[in-house]
């Protein structure tokens, strides 16, 4: 092997080794020692192939960001739905399901500090996009004459909410909302956004 | 003073102690042990007074829900709308200040671990319902036909709403959305839930 195909390989294995343990521990357990440890390799390796380990945890984000937009995008194409709400409701769904089966790495996307958007490289960047651009499709349906600019807008709104609904109902914040009742609030939430009446 | 007394000063005491940590630090960072000696008493006079460390933090959180239904109920009784989605938007618009200059306060509130609804104590659910009963008094005008229980559905889901967008927009989660954006997140949000255009 090269050492740029060594330094791929590790770069793949630190990774699997990575997101194993943030599904089994979260990523403030995760330590370069124990990661160096598991990859039977030294510390510095790892800082040969990953900047810090906010670098690694980054890359496990992108993974599971490609993961959640197949997910989510499997889930709409596998619906029957041509409605755009109805569309709309099934993504929202897939993506309770999603943080509800996979909670640890779906915590990871939002666990790591960012304090500078210049921080944030660009594959991690289009990989948002990416999965943003899912919401786009039926809204601009709904939404014909918005810009683009405007679309992402009102994107960014609805996932941000969906979001915001996913993460205190899986951790009962608000007290005692039963499941059903979260698909309800889902539905409340998109068929005023769009203002068709799916609920 | 009386045993009683000495215990409710040590309660206030080490509440404040704790506050003023949680602020500069967070949660993650209070330790019993720090928190005596500030205190100037022993680790086991703080477990006399709390079960344990996540009482403190339950008691702090539960002094900064109070603060935040006084921030929000004041700057709707400060406003002159009427309207009840104006009404709510102001409302949206103070927890957005609330959690923007109090970031650590409020980060808190949902930091704690909650694994079992049963866990959390009364005056924390009483706490908790009057916050969202501040927001089902304008969604009972817009809605007057809906019973309590479905009312209450709609606050969890447009608190929830504003959370995620409040959440991901102090984070900067989704790339670059100018804070004059977050308003307007919110406004499509609510003006869309109550089928009012305040945009």
């Amino acid at each position: 092997m090269s050492t740029a195909d060594r330094r791929a390989s590790l770069r793949e294995t630190l990774i699997d080794i990575a997101r194993t343990r943030i599904v089994a521990e979260g990523t403030g357990a995760l330590k370069a020692r124990d990661l160096a440890r598991a990859a039977e390799c030294s510390v510095g390796s790892i800082y040969n192939v990953f900047g810090d380990m906010h670098d690694v945890i980054m890359a496990v984000n992108g993974q599971t960001f490609a993961a959640l937009g197949d997910y989510v995008s499997g889930a709409v194409a596998r619906s029957a739905e041509t409605d755009p709400t109805a569309r709309m409701v099934v993504m929202a769904e897939a993506y309770l399901e999603f943080a509800a089966t996979q909670p640890s790495l779906w915590r990871a996307l939002f666990d790591v500090p960012i304090t500078d958007q210049s921080d944030l490289p660009d594959w991690y960047l289009q990989a948002l996009d990416q999965l943003l651009a899912i919401i786009d499709a039926p809204l601009r349906e709904v939404y014909p004459d918005l810009p683009d600019a405007e679309i992402r807008v009102r994107t960014r709104a609805l996932f941000s909410a969906v979001h915001g609904i996913v993460l205190l109902g899986i951790e009962d914040r608000i007290s005692g909302v039963a499941d059903d009742r979260l698909s309800d609030m889902i539905r409340f939430i998109l068929s005023s956004a769009t203002g068709r009446n799916v609920i």
